[in-house]
């Protein structure tokens, strides 16, 4: 009996056991070799990379350098991705033993995920049909790294509870959902949605909570507390909250159209952001006893403006309507992590580490809705003919729509990016929970000494010790004596 | 009579009552409603962010794409806001406990001011006259970082001594007299001045140095001494340093002339300030026992060379001119920081806690006058006749105007900046003076305790006196045994 | 007798005498105002930035603007400068107790280096014929950073183990031979290298392990260990990490031809770049007890893609050549880490700090193997003629030049990188050995106390050891009388 105890116990903790030694490296090694067969069979310069391309200039009478301006479009992927490994990476630098943990992973499956989903999404979107390859340019790198946001949004509510093969895992399937659901709201829907309100925000957040609603762990928080901040750990997350503000207003317009598009991308959202600190600030002094300010507020709630301008920014929302979305978003995303968030976890049992919830999936929803609305109520009087024919792309075969059919259109991408999001996490969160993944225990959580080679922290601990020892040592065997 | 004296004590404690819960989310949310109902009002988007840019691109017979460029000032304006929130916030954490007042305070006034820098600076300068409305582009949020930068300055005088609602009012206030003291020295005095040495820096520093003035303290830092920093508090100020040093050429060129001058007053700036690096380390090492550095010379004046080619940044200053400007002002600002800051405090009271005397107010002001000279001794020689025409603006109704005349409007621009700050920040001062702020006490500045949730320490100080009261315990209460 | 002893001791001593309190403000000094003297007698802006430009436009029947764009080739010199100052100094904050020194030394050289830089490379590259000066623009202080780069790198293997007037000797004598070479390799051997695998990576990292080898520290790491990190100091070092690896893809893109070669030269090193993180992670995890990854490899490895980058990017390697590239060298790299980094200490005395060996000699010498490989073996079929013209250009004197010769010319500017480096680092090693650099004794390596002003770290320390003295004190004396 004892040993069938033993046994039992035994399965148990190798189902914990979160030894990656073997698992890790074998995922990355053979993931990375099929990306290169894949690159090596699927993936070719385009016309503007090629080395062909001052013969294609000759071809098409192109006399002007600026046709093939390298500073066309590449700023905005720049700021892009910083927003994906620095600003994603710290702002999950916050945990006090978990900043390898939160800037690594992200790195790592970040890194993977923008190769794959240059393929996935090359494939629904930049397939050339003369020769069946993918022709990469600067844009599908902007692409690849929107992709790739929507599952560091989802790592966000599972930060410090998996194992980094889970995230490779995570990122693999939520890569080749996220090219499909994209295709279908961007291509078969013919939705709007230049920085992602829907297909990116909504999409990654639903995607990861149900995930971690999936992966609940009861017991986590009973041992030591190691989901908080420390002082420093906190203004670690402040660099990732101000470069994912500061360069929001390129993530909504990097891909808009070109020209009085992508202008008024950049001023709605850098109006929308600017609301929502402020009214971020005002809930959370609201809040709190004698007024003082929460830096997860600060961190997070700060960007929720960003979220939701995600597909209205390129639109006419005006100037004090994006300060209207932003005011909102403030409010109810720093009323989420006050209210919502230990709901979700008591209630619902979602535990949401960052508290996605907040940032991404409730301004994501209600962007989505905004920009429904925003579109229902274009008219040719605010837009101009050919203003409304650019910005809502009614050519070909779109031409017969109207706004208020776009609008529809809207809320049905909003449907598709819900149910991608959560039938997609609660098929991926019963595969990571198989028992061979190496994830931790809910000792082990928000612990970076599970997966990293930790420092030991020698300034503050050993010479104090040493001190006193060296002072007491002394005394102490006279004691020992004494009482004896 | 100790009933009156608790009263008095009472009025006192309440004058020092340090509890924002009410006032700073009144403020917050009365001044972004406002600034919706003035944005809806007043604020449109310009010819080039407006949908119908299609339609006024065939009115005008425009046919190129690149005449609406969004590549044109964008990158500069995404180097500005880098310096706003990630320069001038970091730069601020130096303190060993005001990390979070520091960037977050910083992020906070930020954030409105630059919604209100919009309002002010558009009916100064962008007001349409056709519909009384101002329209805003790319340019206006530039000029609004700009705009923001002053209120920032002003805030490292006051670092750690004022409420986040004392900031609000002095954001308020200085974004006002900015807009109008700008309007009269860009516009009635026609000067130049691209990097705002005067309009910005001058008008930034004396703004926050009187104010710092009026607020003095006479008993600050008898008691636990905050004021100073840490380890990697100074690593955290160089993230600052850094991205305001970087990206400091496109401060100065961001709305300079475009071609010739952009690239002009880029190259001098990079130059003026490499050249203060190595006089800030030369004085830095020279000032102190062993030759040690100072981290406090190498966060702050490594950077006073930017500041003084604010003006003359864009002019025909050669090469060799502006490393010598930086080679002064790099001496200049250590100066300041070993010699003139103590003097400031001890015999002129006030107290300046991030020096923004030696970074701003002195390179500032010697800024402003090297533009005055490299005005006034601009010829057609150097220039060319075209070439100083468009340098200088020499049109309409300044055609007449003399380079030697110039010159003595810059110095009188100066001299504007200069009433502006002074007399503004004492106006403003006196009402920060005011006792239903919020401002912390004496014991309380640098404290980072009185406005935020502060996380425990957890990681270094439990562990060890959870050791010693293991281990000395015992011992202990033998020991009061034995004594008694 | 003991005489003598003493004496030499005291010459030892001195020999080791960090005192830089005159030694670096005079070097300082005295190369400041050398460079005022000859950027006044040698430096002019060239024709896009001087104000003759409208004239020259006119001469020239220049119409559009756009001819002197400044967003031309300038958002990459901020990504450049960016990665210089942020990505090469944060790297090396790595060390618990030497982050000043790392970010600040790093800081100093490059502000020097690059106004260095501008007259030796202006000397051999933009030298007006027509009146014997060097003519600045953009494109000059592009190069100006990428030569510092050379000297930063060398930096790496000799962190905390040098004083400050070392580093401005070697940055001094690392410029003018990055010149030289840069002139032969570039200019007299016509060899492409965009991204300077052989120019900076190769060149600078022997350069600085032949220095490091001949300071040779035999006794380093047997007194107090400062050689390691603590946890927060590897969380800086992870922000200079991502600025670098970010805007790698800007760094080998900034100077390659525009248009196409631009656009290839940023999508191969985003590849390259992805992929090396995947295989650093694997063979970091495969290399550690239950799988365990190493800050050091994720910090450095993850990197190498992008040096091994720096010749062929702009070539038509192809997207899964990129990739292989990439795979390789993160694997290469870390083993390095694991493997030849001690046996490079242990055997052949090379102490190197922040193993440049692995992150910038191994992977650069691949990458000038990889760019010769892919030379010589371009064809018409794969570039089309004026494809293969304008990517290597055969032009001019060069017409007749095929891509096997090439390939061997990129060869030899493999062998002229080493030769500079290792021989031009032997000579500097001997100078640096010199005993009046002020350079720390073994036992102050890795330790800021030596050339900066340290606070103390008051928050952890002292309430510490106030609670000891505050509960033992009386307690204490109790003791001394009762031992006595």
């Amino acid at each position: 009996m004892g040993n069938f105890a033993a046994c039992c116990r035994g399965f148990w903790c190798k189902d914990k056991n979160p030894d990656v030694r073997v698992s890790l490296p074998a995922v990355c090694f053979v993931w990375q070799i099929a990306m290169i067969i894949l690159f090596g069979l699927f993936v070719r310069y385009d016309e503007e990379s090629d080395a062909h391309w001052s013969e294609h200039k000759h071809e098409n009478n192109i006399t002007s350098d600026i046709e093939n301006d390298f500073y066309y479009r590449y700023p905005s992927f720049q700021d892009v991705h910083v927003m994906i490994f620095v600003g994603f990476g710290f702002l999950m630098t916050f945990l006090k033993r978990y900043s390898f943990g939160g800037v690594g992973f992200n790195f790592l499956i970040a890194a993977f995920g923008l190769q794959w989903a240059l393929l996935m999404q090359g494939w629904f979107h930049s397939l050339d049909p003369a020769d069946g390859q993918i022709k990469i340019g600067i844009e599908n790198i902007i692409n690849a790294d929107f992709c790739v946001a929507g599952c560091l949004i989802a790592y966000g509510a599972l930060l410090g509870k998996v194992s980094p093969v889970q995230l490779m895992v995570l990122t693999l399937f939520g890569i080749t959902l996220f090219a499909v659901e994209e295709y279908i709201i961007l291509h078969v829907l013919h939705v709007r949605d230049a920085g992602g309100s829907m297909v990116i925000h909504t999409f990654g957040a639903y995607y990861g909570l149900t995930i971690s609603w999936i992966l609940y762990r009861p017991k986590l928080n009973q041992s030591k507390n190691l989901s908080g901040s420390v002082y420093h750990s906190d203004v670690f997350a402040m660099i990732g909250t101000l470069f994912l503000w500061m360069f929001w207003p390129s993530f909504n317009s990097a891909i808009a159209d070109h020209g009085d598009g992508q202008h008024r991308a950049a001023i709605n959202t850098y109006l929308a952001l600017s609301a929502s600190v402020l009214t971020t600030f005002a809930i959370s002094s609201l809040s709190a006893k004698r007024g003082k300010l929460d830096m997860v507020h600060i961190q997070n709630a700060t960007l929720a403006g960003g979220v939701a301008m995600g597909t209205a920014a390129e639109f006419m929302i005006t100037t004090y309507g994006s300060l209207i979305v932003g005011f909102c978003c403030g409010i109810i995303s720093t009323f989420g992590y006050l209210v919502i968030t230990p709901f979700l976890e008591k209630y619902m049992k979602i535990q949401d580490t960052c508290g996605i919830h907040n940032l991404h999936a409730m301004p994501g929803v209600l962007g989505a809705v905004v920009g429904a609305i925003t579109a229902a109520t274009a008219s040719e009087s605010v837009y101009g003919h050919e203003g409304l024919v650019n910005t809502f792309d009614f050519k070909g075969e779109y031409a017969e729509r109207t706004p208020a059919m776009q609008g529809g259109f809207q809320a049905a991408g909003l449907c598709v990016a819900l149910a991608f999001g959560i039938v997609g996490g609660a098929i991926v969160g019963f595969i990571l929970r198989l028992p061979f993944w190496g994830d931790p225990s809910d000792d082990n959580c928000f612990d970076d000494e599970v997966y990293w080679e930790v420092p030991e922290d020698e300034e503050s601990l050993p010479p104090i010790l040493e001190y006193n020892s060296h002072m007491f040592g002394k005394n102490m065997s006279n004691f020992t004596v004494e009482q004896s």
